[in-house]
C-alpha cells in the first residue's frame, strides 16, 4: 500500500531552476550534460526506482537477509539480486566514473538524484552499491596502480561491491580503541587479523567478490588513531592479473537482527591472519577512510532525504483520501460522508512541516553534491579547495540534519495515518524504523556535530560560514523586494553572532565545544534551510508555473513562520551555557 | 539486555513528599492507607513488575500473538498467561475495587502507580488488565443491578477481560459515520452487528471469557454521535445467574502484524446478531463509552510514563558503562582506556531531556490520577465537580504529552547506544516500536488537543487552567525564595495570555482552535512540569537527603533553561496564527 514516485519535477526545478546546475556542468567542462540528456537519464532512473527497488521494498523487509552459520553466507531476500544484475546491466554502476574506468563520466550530483531515488524505493537495496561508492573514492585516491586496476575497475563495474570495516565491538565513535593489527607477509602483502562488527554489505550473494577496506594496526604503529592503517582485504584472493584465486580467510560470523533496514545484512566479520594490501601511508590509514567517510555521510544525509519525501508523498495521499470529520469552519466536501484528513489544521502542519523540510533539504543536499563536482573539475587549486571546504563544511550538517528531519518527516507521516499507520500493510512503519539507523551510521549525530562546530567552524575560522552568508547577502541585495530577507538576516546575523560568542566561550570552557555542538549544528541548518526557501519562492515566482509559485511561496512563509523559529530556540539553548549540562556528577543521575 | 528496575523510591518521593498523598488519603476515609502498609504494597507490586513481566518483555515481542483462522482464537507468547494467573491469584486485579464488588479498596493513585511499572515492564501484557479497567468503569457507572452482578464482578476478580470495540474499519476518531447496529431481540436483548477493527484483547487465551463493549446505532437512532447506543456483548453467553452458556455468535477475523506490542493482540471482531445488552440509555452511548476512556487515556498516558522510564534507566546504565573517546577538557577517568559516555555534554543533555521530562511527567501523571480517588470520594458534590473537571481538564495534557514524551525518550535512549540501540539484542528498538502506537491508540494527540483546547479550556471558562494557574501562584506566594519562581511566574503568565488570545480569535476564524490546539497543549504541558519542578526541588530541599537535593535542583535547573524554552517556542508557533497552515489549496501541495 505504500508507493513511490519520484518527484521528478521538484527534483529538476531544484538542479535546475535553484541551482543552475546545467550552466555549471557546463562551466566545469562536462561532456554530453545538455539538459535533455539529464532529463532522460533522471526519468530512466525513476523508471528504475520506481518499477524494480520500490515493488522489493515491503517483501524485503518481511523477509530479511538469511545467514548460513555453516558457511558464514547471507542470501539477500527475493529480487534483491535480481534488482542488483539490472543495475548493473543498465551500466548506473560506472555512471560517475571516468571514462578511463569505463564510466560513463556523468556528475555526482546527477548519481546522487538517483541515489535519493533509490534510498526512497528501498532503503536497504541502496546500503550495497552505497558502500561500494565509498571503496571506488578511496582506491581512487590512495590505490596504487595495481590496486586500482585490480580492484577499483571490478567494482565500478558492479561486478564486485565494496564495504567499510572501522567498527569493532568495543569502539565505534572512537576508533583510537581499535585494536585489529596487520602483520607484513614475505611477498610484500600483509596478514589482517581481527573482529569487525555493524559491517553493512560484509557478505551477501550480489556479487562474486567483495572488497573489504579495514583499518588495522601494523606491528610497530604508535598508539591511538596515529597508529591506524587501511588494508584492501579481498574476501575471495585474486591473482596478479585480477583473476580470482582461492577463498581468503574473511568469514562472517553472523547478521545483526535490527529495528529495520532488514534486508541489508549487517554483518559481523572475522578475519583471520587474511590477506590484505596496504593502501596509502602506514599509520594514515584514518586520512584514506575520510574519503570514504564523507563520501558515505552525504550518501547517508542523502538515504535521509529519501526517506523524507517517501513519507510525506504517502502521507500527503492518504490525507487527501481518508475521510474524517468536518472541518471546524463548516463542511469543504458536503456531498461526502465527511472532510478528507486534509482539511484538519494539525494534518496540514505535519504534511506542511514535512514538505517544507523536504524540499528546503534538496536544495541543501544538492547544493553540497554540487560541491563534489566543483572539487572533482577545479580549474585551479583554489577552486578545488573552495569546493573541498565548502563540501566539508555542508557535509556534517546533510548527514545528521536530513537524517533527524527523516525521522521527524517519518513520525509526522505515520501519525497522519492514525491506526493504520501502527499496521505494516500500509508500510508507513518501515519508514520510521528504517529511518532510525540514519542518525547513527556512518557517524552519530553527535560526531557531526562535534564535526562542524570544532573542525568545520571553529578550526577553519568560520570559512564555511562566511561562505554560505555571502550567499544570503547576495541573494538580498539582488532580491531586496523578497519578502523573506528581513527574516533571513535577521536569522544570518544570529548566526554569527552566535559562531562568535562560541568561539569566544570555547577557550574559557572547554565543555562549550560539546555542549553547543548540537545546537549549533540544527541552528545552521535551519538558517540553511530558510535561504533555499527564499532561494526557491524566488525562482518559482520567476518560472512560467504559477501553481508551483504558489506553492513555494506559501511553504516559504510557512516554513519562516513555524520552522525558522526553531534557529532561535537552538540559538538560546546554546546560549543558556555548558553549566545545566556538566553540573549534576554522573553518580547522582 | 534491557532491563526493569521500578524507581520505587522516586515514586514515594512524588507520591509522598510531592503530593502529600497519605495525608490526603486519610482525608478521604479510605482504610488502610498508612504508609508502611502503601510501602509494602508498592514493594510487591515493584516485585512483580521486575520479576514476572519484565522477563517475558523481549521474548513476547519475538513471539508475537498466534492466530488460528480456523478457530479465531489468539494464543498469547510464552509466559503470559501464567503472568495473568499470578495477577489474579495474587488479587491485584480487584486492587481498587470496593468491598461489595470483591476488591480491596484501595486509592486508585495507587493502583497507577502500579500501572506506571506494568507498562514499564511489559507494555504489550499491561494491555490486557487496562481494558478491563475500562470496562469496570463503564459496568460502574452505567450498568444496572444484573449486568453489574453477572458482569463487573467476575471482571474485576480477573476471571474475564474487557474491551472497548468502537473503531471501524472507516471510522477511527470520527465516530459519526459508525455503522454497527444492534437490533431488539424479544427478550429485551439485542443482536449486535458490525465489523470492529483495532480491538485491543478482542480476543487471547488468558481468561475463559471477553466482555466487549461495542457502539452501535439502534434501528431508530438518528444519525451521527447522538444515535450511537452502548452494548455489553460477551465471548460467551451468560446464564440468568451468570454461568457460561454457548459462544456468541462475535469471532476474531484477524489480527494486525504492527510496528510493536507485537505480544498485544489487536483484533478485527466481527459481530454477527451476537447477543447484546445495552448499558445505559439509549442513544447515550458516547457519554458511557467516554467514561471509559478516559480511564483509558489515563491509562496511556501512564504507559507514556512508564516507557519514558525504562528508556531512560537503561540509557543512563548504558552511558555509564560505555568507555568511547575523552571528555573534551581531559580525561575524567584516565586509568581506564576511555571515558564513559556519560561525560560527553550531549550524552547528557539526552540523558537529562530525559531524567527531567519523565521525573516532571511523574509528578503531572499521579496529580491527576490523586483527582481520580477525589472524585471518587469527595465528601461534597462541589468537591466531586471540582476533581472530575480538574481530572479532565489534565487528562488530556497526561495523554498526549506523557506519550509524545515516551517516544522522545525513546528516540534519545536509543540514541545513547549507538550502533547498538538499533539492534534487537539490547531491547532500545523495542521501546521505541512499543512506544509508537501511544500517541494514536485512545485518541491520538491531535484529538488530545482539540479535547483540551476545546472542551476542557474554552467551553469551560478556562476552569482547569485557572486552577493550575492557582497552585502557581500558592507555589510562589509560601516559596518566594525559590530560585525558580520569576521564571514559573513568567511562563503562567505566558500560558494565560495565550488562552485569552486564542479565546479572542477563535470567535473570528473557526479555525484557529484547530490550528492552535497543539501548540497549546504542549505549551501546557511544558508550563506544568515547570510548576512540579519548582515542587520537587523545593520538597527535595526540605528533605534529609542531601543527594537526592542536589539531583532534582539541578535537574530543575536543566529544565528551567532548557526544556521549559519550548513553552515559549509553542507560543509564538500558536500566535503566528491559522494562516499559514490553511492557505495552501490541498491540490497545490
Amino acid at each position: 500500500m505504500n508507493t513511490y514516485k519520484a518527484p521528478l519535477k521538484d527534483m529538476q526545478f531544484v538542479l535546475f531552476n535553484v541551482l543552475n546546475a546545467e550552466q555549471l556542468y557546463g562551466d566545469l567542462k562536462f561532456d554530453n550534460t545538455e539538459r535533455e540528456l539529464l532529463d532522460a537519464i533522471l526519468q530512466e532512473a525513476a523508471n528504475f526506482a520506481e518499477n524494480v527497488l520500490a515493488p522489493i521494498n515491503s517483501s524485503g523487509d518481511a523477509e530479511g537477509c538469511h545467514f548460513d552459520k555453516d558457511t558464514g553466507t547471507v542470501r539477500t531476500p527475493a529480487g534483491f539480486k535480481q534488482a542488483y544484475s539490472q543495475f548493473v546491466e543498465s551500466g548506473w554502476s560506472g555512471l560517475t566514473a571516468s571514462d578511463a574506468l569505463g564510466g560513463q563520466g556523468m556528475p555526482e550530483s546527477l548519481a546522487c538524484v538517483f541515489k535519493e531515488m533509490i534510498d526512497a524505493a528501498c532503503l536497504s537495496w541502496g546500503n550495497y552499491p552505497l558502500l561500494s561508492h565509498g571503496a571506488v573514492e578511496a582506491l581512487k585516491h590512495h590505490g596504487n596502480a595495481w590496486q586500482q586496476n585490480v580492484f577499483l575497475k571490478p567494482i565500478i563495474q558492479g561486478n564486485w561491491t565494496g564495504t567499510m570495516c572501522l567498527t569493532e565491538p568495543h569502539c565505534g565513535s572512537d576508533l583510537a580503541l581499535l585494536k585489529s593489527r596487520a602483520v607484513p607477509n614475505a611477498d610484500g602483502s600483509y596478514a589482517v587479523t581481527g573482529t569487525k562488527i555493524f559491517i553493512t554489505g560484509g557478505e551477501h550473494d550480489l556479487t562474486e567478490n567483495i572488497i573489504h577496506l579495514v583499518l588495522a594496526r601494523l606491528p610497530d604503529a604508535p598508539a591511538g588513531v596515529k597508529g591506524i592503517s587501511l588494508f584492501i582485504v579481498p574476501k575471495i584472493n585474486v591473482n596478479e592479473d585480477g583473476s580470482l584465486e582461492q577463498a581468503n580467510s574473511v568469514r562472517c560470523g553472523s547478521i545483526e537482527h535490527k529495528m529495520g533496514i532488514h534486508a541489508s545484512a549487517t554483518c559481523v566479520m572475522n578475519f583471520d591472519q587474511a590477506k590484505g594490501y596496504l593502501i596509502g601511508e602506514p599509520n594514515r590509514g584514518l586520512n584514506a577512510m575520510f574519503t570514504m567517510m564523507n563520501s558515505a555521510r552525504i550518501a547517508v544525509g542523502l538515504q535521509g532525504l529519501g526517506l523524507m519525501d517517501r513519507a510525506y508523498q504517502n502521507a500527503l495521499a492518504y490525507s487527501k483520501d481518508r475521510l474524517q470529520s468536518r472541518a471546524l469552519g463548516g463542511a469543504k466536501f458536503p456531498e461526502k460522508a465527511a472532510d478528507p484528513l486534509i482539511v484538519h489544521p494539525d494534518i496540514r502542519r505535519m504534511l506542511l512541516t514535512c514538505k517544507a523540510l523536504t524540499e528546503g533539504a534538496r536544495c541543501l543536499a544538492y547544493q553540497a553534491t554540487l560541491q563534489i563536482d566543483k572539487a572533482d573539475r577545479a580549474q585551479s587549486a583554489q577552486d578545488k579547495a573552495e569546493a573541498e571546504m565548502f563540501l566539508g563544511f555542508l557535509t556534517p550538517i546533510v548527514k545528521a540534519a536530513l537524517t533527524e528531519w527523516a525521522n521527524e518527516c517519518a513520525y509526522h507521516a505515520l501519525q497522519c495515518f492514525g491506526g493504520h499507520g501502527y499496521v505494516q500493510e500500509w508500510g508507513m512503519e518501515q519508514l520510521a524504523r528504517d529511518a532510525r539507523i540514519t542518525t547513527i551510521y556512518e557517524g552519530t549525530t553527535q560526531i557531526q556535530a562535534l564535526d562542524l562546530l570544532g573542525r568545520k567552524t571553529l578550526h577553519s575560522q568560520g570559512a564555511g560560514l562566511k561562505q554560505f552568508i555571502g550567499q544570503i547577502n547576495a541573494f538580498c541585495q539582488k532580491h531586496p523586494e523578497s519578502e523573506f530577507c528581513p527574516q533571513l538576516q535577521r536569522a544570518a546575523a544570529l548566526w554569527s553572532d552566535v559562531t562568535a560568542e562560541v568561539a569566544d566561550n570555547v577557550s574559557n570552557d572547554p565543555e562549550t565545544l560539546g555542549a553547543s555542538s548540537y545546537d549549533y549544528l540544527f541552528l545552521s541548518a535551519y538558517v540553511c534551510l530558510a535561504y533555499w526557501w527564499a532561494e526557491m519562492a524566488q525562482a518559482a515566482q520567476s518560472s512560467s508555473d504559477a501553481a508551483l509559485a504558489t506553492s513555494k511561496t506559501e511553504t516559504a512563509r510557512f516554513y519562516f513562520s513555524r520552522i525558522l523559529p526553531r534557529a532561535t530556540q537552538h540559538a538560546s539553548t546554546l546560549r543558556s551555557g555548558s553549566s545545566t549540562l556538566m553540573a549534576l556528577d554522573s553518580e547522582l543521575f
